[in-house]
């Protein structure tokens, strides 16, 4: 029989610390969902003690998600590891997830605590935890610079306690996967099957998955890993890469297994990237838009005498049914529509389905052809549900020669319509600052970004901005989608302010409080 | 004495091959000289027999790049060879590299010929190129795919027929870093000191860099590589993870030494990101934008106290002066301005500081705070000299209340002005209607992505557009900068259809017509 690998994914708790990927609970939610869908073996949800946020998304997700297990960061601290086991109350199967440094640098500089006290405070911390869940983990942060003699004492220490895994992490991305084999084999043959063995590696040097890879190799039974790669600095170890490495070099990994559905991968990368509006970039390995050479159209001479010459992996290994088919037009009826939606993987409402079959209907006016990517994004407006509390009823913009431009909108709230105008220099200037003149609020943006859903000069405008309304509190992320590019910048702004206003006393700038 | 690792860069020819990243010629040569600076040994800059626009840029770099060997890539074709020999007669160092393809299913499916005939080919492609030229490159096209024993056979021909430099692609992504460093080891154990050894890397499987390591920890003493890791499919090696890897890992990478300058590595970056318009995703790994935590605003606790518990490269390393500080306002006269070029490593021209200057000075107007990325803009765009044969005048924009946009444009072309207008679905849409209308031409909008230079809701917006106007042939990039997105959507359309026009015979499509 093959040895499982555990994949443990914490893209909502590492992956979220990265600048400009903060989440809404409702965004939240929907990762996980899909994660679950995903396969994925342990979901940790966020640090139930870093901010009430946090604490409400883990105590939902731990509502909604049932086959995998739910886990909270907490420092080796009682409150945070009471409040990690409140939250996680509702889950099916949870997880307690707490970590000290272990590095004579961090000891000395961070913690300024002796290693012998170190060790005491891991001990506590995990015994206690252990008083409250059955399933606890326990991490050495920076570990692959500690001493690996005070590693297996605080160990051997962290097992005695009651810890279940034991997670290695290469907190400053720093090792080469030789160094982190040799440092996984010695730790392995020394817990031997009183625990399960876990990395947790960074890419500061672009070695995060290789690393991982080469734990696995040298008796790591848990690989913790982001989807796109996310997390602070440069991010943590991609899923897609390490589960796809596995898949295609079976050869090498024969007696290993894992309980990923890679057809879920592209979904999962996509919802990722929409949220947070952080993208793989076209040549990012496994889900980058070119990654596969043939999906750009290209129809190497190699390629189709024999696909093996240039192809290691099929596009529908990971998902990706037919990048930007035509698929429905102004007389596609509503069977179409949801079939359609089906085969993009989506499961939906009845409610949901109505709302986005409108949406549909009105975007056929404008446009002739509806390309997968359009579907996707209108279903991915439909199926967030961050409260509408203002809604753009109309936007009406006109520059005037002098090169400023003036935007009159029209924003509803509780039913009732409000209008005002602004001049602004440009475009987008004038429809924020009009935004800010209705709605009394005053956001200050960060980031703006413009894609192309598909090809064409009427392509459906995506656009992301990331706008702080709070000095000092992370950016919020808005999203919005139309057939006018500032039609979509308004709607947006308006969505950034919405889910703002909705979660406003739940946020805490969390970047930084803590590293693993 | 250390040994040397040959940086080999091939972001002009291997990078270019990448979907949506075909260059204008005097894009390239600015990217070229850029690598020059960087310390690059090799450029490979086309493949000469592929296009008149490949041979012309190959010619133009060779004239102008002079401390750097330059490369053109040939099959093992007569033709092939004589036009890489043609196009850098005027090169100070010249390197003719061409290939064939070693595995088994590429000899079979792709060339159809037998392993005889292969090198056969091989040694009279290999004699020929050295009665040309004395540095001479051969590569075994899917080397990692091909039988090590007929690797051996061919490469003992190859260095028999005059080749200098042995190159080993990994084609198609495929092998772990053990396999890649066993490879190289028994290569190099049987070449020895008769020629040098070179690692050709994808990364399909995210390993292209690591394979690149392992190449040079077992005898490779060149690496192939491209700025951001660049190129088909999930791209190639990127050049600023190996080099970082070897400088941060100085201690188990004693022996090697490398001629990059490392804090050329960010403004090379930068630079073919704005060109390619492919930009490094946030997370990606040295040159990403979060790469360096502080560089996001963090201060994180452990850092204030002691850099070192999370920090293992400093952003200064890899060129990053100050992220985004103000740095110039209304009242800064030239002499500041020029300082401040100087300071982010642009070299320009008295007539390049005029007209820049002159930009800045506008910009101001509308504008309070003037960023790095702002300046950093309009040096490039002021650098790069696409002939102006359309340009634009004023751009005028309404909606109706229907949602119809109406743009009303006037374009220059050889000092007189045309005007005409059109209506559109959305904004962006009736732009690029109407610009249609006055020159004539009709572009289908491939790729459309905005993006804001700095924050705040007045900052500048980069717009880069892909733009087919020949069925079949690339896409062509355009860029434009403005306060002002809709008219940035205007210059970047019309910069577009200008690089267009001024290299329109000179365009073919390259993709897919080889591979390493």
């Amino acid at each position: 029989m093959s040895e499982m690998i555990k994949i443990f994914d914490t893209t909502l708790r590492d992956g979220e610390q990265s600048p400009g990927a903060s989440m809404n609970i409702e965004e939240k939610i929907k990762i996980a969902k899909q994660l679950e869908k995903l396969g994925v073996d342990i979901i940790e949800a966020g640090f139930a003690a870093s901010s009430p946020g946090d604490f409400e998304a883990i105590e939902r997700i731990s509502e909604v998600v049932k086959s995998s297990t739910i886990c909270s960061l907490c420092r080796a601290i009682d409150k945070d590891i009471l409040a990690a086991a409140n939250a996680l109350k509702k889950a099916n199967s949870k997880r307690i997830h707490t970590f000290i440094a272990t590095s004579p640098i961090h000891m000395e500089y961070k913690l300024k605590m002796k290693p012998n006290e170190v060790i005491k405070r891991a001990v506590n911390s995990i015994a206690y935890a252990k008083s409250l869940v059955d399933d606890v983990q326990f991490s050495c942060e920076d570990a692959s610079r500690s001493d690996i003699g005070f590693l297996k004492e605080i160990l051997a220490a962290a097992i005695e306690a009651g810890a279940n895994t034991l997670n290695l992490p290469d907190t400053v991305g720093y090792v080469l996967p030789s160094e982190m084999g040799k440092i996984i084999k010695e730790i392995s043959d020394f817990v031997g099957t009183r625990a399960t063995l876990s990395v947790h590696c960074h890419n500061d040097l672009g070695l995060a998955v290789v690393n991982s890879i080469y734990g696995i190799q040298n008796g790591a039974r848990q690989v913790e890993c982001t989807i796109n790669g996310l997390g602070e600095r440069a991010g943590n170890t991609a899923l897609e890469e390490v589960v796809m490495i596995l898949k295609t070099r079976k050869d090498l990994f024969e007696g290993f297994d894992n309980r990923i559905k890679t057809q879920e991968i592209y979904p999962s990368s996509k919802l990722v990237a929409d949220i947070t509006g952080i993208k793989p970039q076209p040549n990012k390995a496994i889900v980058g838009q070119n990654a596969f050479a043939h999906e750009s159209g290209i129809h190497q001479d190699g390629m189709l005498k024999n696909p093996e010459t240039y192809e290691i992996m099929k596009p529908s290994d990971i998902g990706i049914i037919q990048a930007n088919t035509l698929v429905l037009g102004k007389h596609s009826g509503r069977a179409a529509f949801k079939d359609k939606i089906k085969v993009l993987g989506f499961s939906v409402s009845e409610e949901e389905l109505n709302a986005a079959f409108e949406r549909f209907k009105i975007l056929c006016d404008s446009k002739k052809q509806i390309f997968d990517d359009d579907i996707r994004a209108i279903l991915n407006e439909e199926t967030t549900h961050i409260p509408q509390i203002f809604s753009l009823e109309l936007t009406q913009i006109s520059a005037n020669s002098s090169g400023k431009y003036c935007a009159a909108l029209s924003i509803k709230r509780d039913g009732i319509e409000y209008s005002d105008c602004a001049l602004g220099n440009g475009s987008v200037d004038s429809i924020l600052k009009s935004i800010d003149r209705i709605t009394g609020m005053r956001g200050n943006l960060k980031d703006y970004q413009v894609e192309a859903l598909s090809s064409g000069k009427d392509a459906i405008a995506k656009v992301v901005v990331k706008v702080e309304f709070e000095e000092g509190k992370p950016a919020i992320i808005g999203h919005g989608i139309d057939i006018d590019t500032m039609n979509a910048t308004a709607k947006a702004y308006i969505c950034a302010l919405n889910s703002y206003l909705s979660m406003k006393d739940l946020i805490t700038d969390k970047t930084g409080t803590m590293c693993l």
